[in-house]
């Protein structure tokens, strides 16, 4: 269970139920567990939420039954069954109950097959001659209402957002030369889930001297030796939130090369992070750092987007990333009570890499970063 | 990267290839990460493979140029293209290129709207009008094909459950009173670490008392106490491949009440492995376990499955589960090669829960127990 207080899950309902009424749909099918938790805490593997108009029905198992009894007992409308076949089948038949005629299902999750096999059974029901039904695909209601965090959310993230930022002092000081790759990634999953996270949102990177260039190595058997620099990128879900976190260190004093491309890629963080605001151009954020890594000759070894939405998941909207007009061209503003990272790096093959990352928040009025962590060079 | 020789990779496209045939596909669009995975060794989280009756084709990134490259050394045939805008927008430019005609997906893993988007996208291809190109849903291809193991994966999952064997020692020498589920499920995600393996294969169960009633319980803050039944249910994930097991351990002497409902569940496990052999049914495995228990009153008490198949899922076929012809009507018979759990159980409301669970082979001519750990009720 997350623990959103109940009239904040109800203001979220509101705000879907807004985006139906606009796509004149009766009903949306959530699938996605990731916007199931938003609509009604359940952290749970297994559940479809029906929410229509006037209410909102949660379909799950036998495992979950007494977590859901719980959640009644705060929230007694929320209207409960129990599968004892097949989940689609269950769905099929309360869909048949409720006398819908365009219900909307989550296109982006859910598949192929479970979309053909829920359609052909709407359409063999009896009785259902005189009201045909039908599923509207639709695409993102419920994603783009978890953009802007409400102040439950902004609340927890801060709050998780602090707890790695102590992780990640604790675990500068464990970084020791002769330790593997592997090894330092193990004693950082140990510092994440003692401080509070139930478990780390992604695997755990740490890409040491020429792994460095690797925006997405894994942690090998490498050790650490004088002279590497080393990139330790790692985040933890609290309370089912994700924060994520990059420092980038030296094994010994840094080579001069190494104190020009870190002193770039920190600039390049700084100038992305003072480019936030209320109406800034996601793609402006993106552009602060991109030209700054430019300005060092370092366009080039940047390869990724300087950042991405926080939140249930750990990858989400806003994407905070470069200008392309052929396969993105939505030039959003982002807002307040959005949050994302900036990530800024530089890897140069055979060489190694340098990543900086904080989460930020959009403010009222410009920006507050969640993470407290040095941005110096530590040399180890 | 998983290390499937290459010979081994070869007999598996072969076994997919002869299912398209049967199908008159000429191609397959694999999608789902463990399904690539197993055709061509690739562990990285973005990727589509193009299998038709000549030629594997492989889409991806930049992020995972250098472990294709790696790949294309041991196996030069593989052709590789890398995206530089939308994966999908990747995927319809190759296959625009092979005259294809009836192209597979599947169904079970492309979400509605990647398929609405490829399809529409195939359709609008210049230069097209002659050949017409259609998409075709199919279920499960690769998956059938991943139930029986070969000899590459058969000596994985021994190993692995080697190592699991010697984890679970470890842990079951862990457990002390006083200690808090949490804490306890953090010192057995370390030993699955530190076992060798790459991370858990699913969030570990410690759930101790009452708590032992909910087969998913959550590892909470309640403390092990004296008196207490402790499920410890935990896998790991090695070279790819999942294993998973559960001992169930007393805090101090058990009960009486304890060591009947013990006694009831290992005698459950065990006729569910001794019924274990080729052309044995599925449900006749689990009727196995599920008429032991009923014989001591306890078959209302083992509310799941017997057990679920092990590869590179957690949860894979073949499923050991009871004759549900409302549901799944499929009777198969297992098969030499084939790996799975036989994890019986015991679930009492206020009282607690017992479970233990191995992980089986099935022979040429009959069952390999790879885990092996004490099944006797141990005594904290």
């Amino acid at each position: 269970m997350s623990h959103a207080p109940i009239d904040i899950l109800k203001q979220r309902h509101t705000a879907i139920r807004r985006s139906l009424a606009e796509q004149h749909l009766d009903a949306l099918v959530v699938t996605a567990p990731a916007n199931i938790l938003y609509l009604t805490n359940f952290t749970g593997s297994s559940a479809i939420v029906i929410l229509t108009a006037d209410r909102v029905e949660f379909i799950t198992d036998f495992r979950y039954v007494t977590s859901i009894r719980d959640m009644q007992r705060a929230w007694p409308e929320l209207m409960l069954t129990i599968v004892e076949g097949a989940y689609d089948a269950t769905l099929v038949e309360r869909l048949g109950g409720l006398s819908l005629t365009r219900i909307g299902i989550e296109a982006a999750h859910l598949t192929v097959s479970r979309h053909h096999w829920i359609e052909a059974a709407l359409a063999a029901r009896p009785g259902t001659m005189s009201a045909p039904v039908s599923l509207i695909a639709t695409e993102g209601i419920v994603e783009r209402a978890r953009v802007r965090k409400d102040d439950y959310e902004i609340a927890t993230l801060r709050e998780a957002a602090r707890r790695l930022s102590t992780v990640a002092t604790k675990v500068l000081a464990d970084v020791r030369v002769g330790m593997s790759e592997g090894e330092l990634a193990l004693a950082i999953d140990w510092r994440i889930r003692n401080g509070g996270f139930s478990r780390s949102a992604f695997e755990t990177i740490v890409a040491s001297g020429p792994n460095g260039a690797l925006p997405h190595a894994r942690p090998g058997e490498r050790r650490l030796v004088e002279g590497d620099l080393v990139v330790l990128d790692f985040g933890g879900v609290y309370a089912s939130y994700c924060v994520d976190l990059t420092r980038t260190v030296s094994i010994g004093p840094p080579t001069a090369r190494a104190r020009e491309v870190y002193g770039a890629v920190l600039e390049a963080h700084d100038r992305a992070i003072a480019a936030v605001r209320p109406g800034a151009s996601r793609l402006d954020i993106d552009q602060a750092a991109r030209d700054t890594l430019g300005r060092y000759g370092l366009g080039e070894a940047f390869g990724h987007g300087t950042g991405h939405g926080l939140g249930i998941d750990v990858h989400e909207d806003p994407r905070i990333t470069r200008r392309r007009p052929d396969i993105d061209t939505r030039d959003e503003a982002v807002e307040a009570g959005m949050v994302f990272t900036i990530e800024p790096g530089a890897y140069l093959a055979d060489w190694g890499g340098v990543r900086i990352e904080d989460d930020v928040l959009v403010t009222a009025d410009g920006v507050e970063v969640l993470t407290n962590v040095t941005t110096e060079l530590m040399e180890i």
